[in-house]
């Protein structure tokens, strides 16, 4: 029998947005983005899962106060009490739908983690909806 | 031995907000409203305290499709999906803190539910902060 | 300065219930009742709040085995797993809204904890209701 | 560096059931079933998690509308406010566990969200338990 | 109409603990304070409600900045990652069951606030059980 | 089209605990440890996910009653209300990190299921973190 081990950190940011696209009619933004095509703001919460070899030295896969660390400074002071569409660089450009901002955090933060590595990258919007970005 | 009895209906709605005075040195802004200063968001959530006497043919102290309604019409359709310093009439003028928001919502709900009682209203902010108001 | 300390206790009970009268018509009772006119259920969750003086000795206003004790004894066995319009001794001839459950929850309870006193007791019956009497 | 993306939708629903074989005794029953074999009810939650390709003109991978949509149409509405042993046509004959009501969404869902894939169904009955059907 | 308005900040802690008393024998520390008479421990919550007058310059009652300050400074420092029997000099002599803990903190924190009031602290010490503690 | 099935049962026990290492200095405890080198606590949350093949007479994967029963005498009764370094036979010798928790209880559970396997444990030590083992 043999097992992956891996542990999960929890973060949050306060952030506004709006998804709507100035190239498109206000019909078509509205079709597809329903409400969220006026500026409106979340209490995001950001999931980190790092997996690895577990340390026998420290009981650890990665330590936490690095993890800790990498999320806030690659990612957190830069979206929290932030407009994700005007205020964040690495968001420039791109439609910021729960699904690129985990994108982007999961691109940010992967470099960081070695020799552990960046399994799972959760990013929840509402109490009814998140997305999700896996390593293959 | 007497009793009250109240029921309570809980909604949520996304915003964004400023906390920010045009007539203050971004230095004092930045003293009293920290972090707050630029664009952010939060999901709301608003918890409305109805009290009163318990209807004994229905077994309910007011009706939750009414408090629903009222909840909607009066206050959850005028934030959800807006930005709360620009977009909402019976904010203007006053810095939308959540003290702010749950005396808005207070005062514009208290009217609806007689002869039964608005005890309560209750916006949480974010999981660390809330305001409530409480009826005299 | 002086202080007043109480003490809350939560369960848990799984049940069904319907909100509908016989004597109603099946409009009237629509009308009022809405979706809970057929045969549902729900995860309740009771809260129960004991006040009183600290007992030096034990740190304590109640001992929480004995509030534990009562809270299974007079209400959660006989409402856990159970049909509430169908299966419930004292709920019978009452329409099983929160707030019914929660005053026959009230007034069951309260004799048991002197000296201390029963301040409240709150029933949640969805993430977005609930229910609460509270001791005059 | 590859990555994989999904977004979860989250409903809630309240229904009634019952865990018992009409085929066994009530020994058998209770022993397989415990205290499940009377009528009662739960408040359940269903996440529905949806991967694919990342569209770059939305930042979607499927649109949250869409999702909702199917998700009320081919389940919520059929379940929500019902006996699940007794009013849901496609729980007839089968014993309604967590499983069960998993795999049913499951196979219910999965047809509409091509070229996404449904990824996982999970159903959550209580705060202690909850059943998940995954994609092969 | 009249209205009272309060903020509520809420902060985490933990702490060890045990609940026994020296002068007393086992059989008597098991019958009162049951599993609690070994090492062990709790994640727990503070929740502090401060109530008065909504600044109109600030829309505040009281600003979180000096809540957070005064909260971390005179409670939480003390407490988190601490053991509460051994290490925290304003709970010596006490068991430190919720209770307790609660009226430490509000007794602490009480003189902190003025001219707004500390109405309410709330220590949460598992999902099933709170003490809390409120001005007369 | 083919699916997996498993379900997850949740636990929660409050111990105690403390990272640190004899054989290190201070200095270097507090540099990996952090705030965690002092005695505190928590509490913990277990998850427990057993696949396997949908029983058709049961709608079960496996009985929750044979998990909890298992999980009850294998793990918890074993770590609640105890000191994580002290009381607990199976991780002598190891750093109670969440990580040697969750492999500790991944190992003693994973016998017990057959012909089900368990696929997960998931150790949840605060709001802000957990760590998951997963079967290969």
């Amino acid at each position: 029998m043999s097992a992956n081990v891996s542990i999960t950190r929890r973060a949050t940011f306060a952030a506004a947005h709006i998804l709507c696209r100035d190239d498109w009619s206000d019909e078509k933004n509205r079709e597809v983005f329903g409400a969220c095509t006026t500026d409106h703001g979340h209490n995001y919460v950001i999931e980190v899962t790092v997996g690895g070899v577990l340390d026998p030295d420290t009981g650890m896969v990665v330590n936490l106060k690095h993890v800790d660390a990498v999320l806030r400074r690659e990612f957190v002071d830069a979206v929290d009490h932030r407009h994700l569409n005007r205020d964040v660089e690495f968001l420039r450009g791109v439609i910021p739908t729960a699904e690129n901002v985990a994108m982007a955090a999961f691109h940010r933060l992967e470099p960081h983690f070695k020799p552990a590595r960046l399994m799972k990258v959760r990013v929840v919007e509402t109490e009814n909806n998140a997305a999700e970005v896996t390593a293959e």
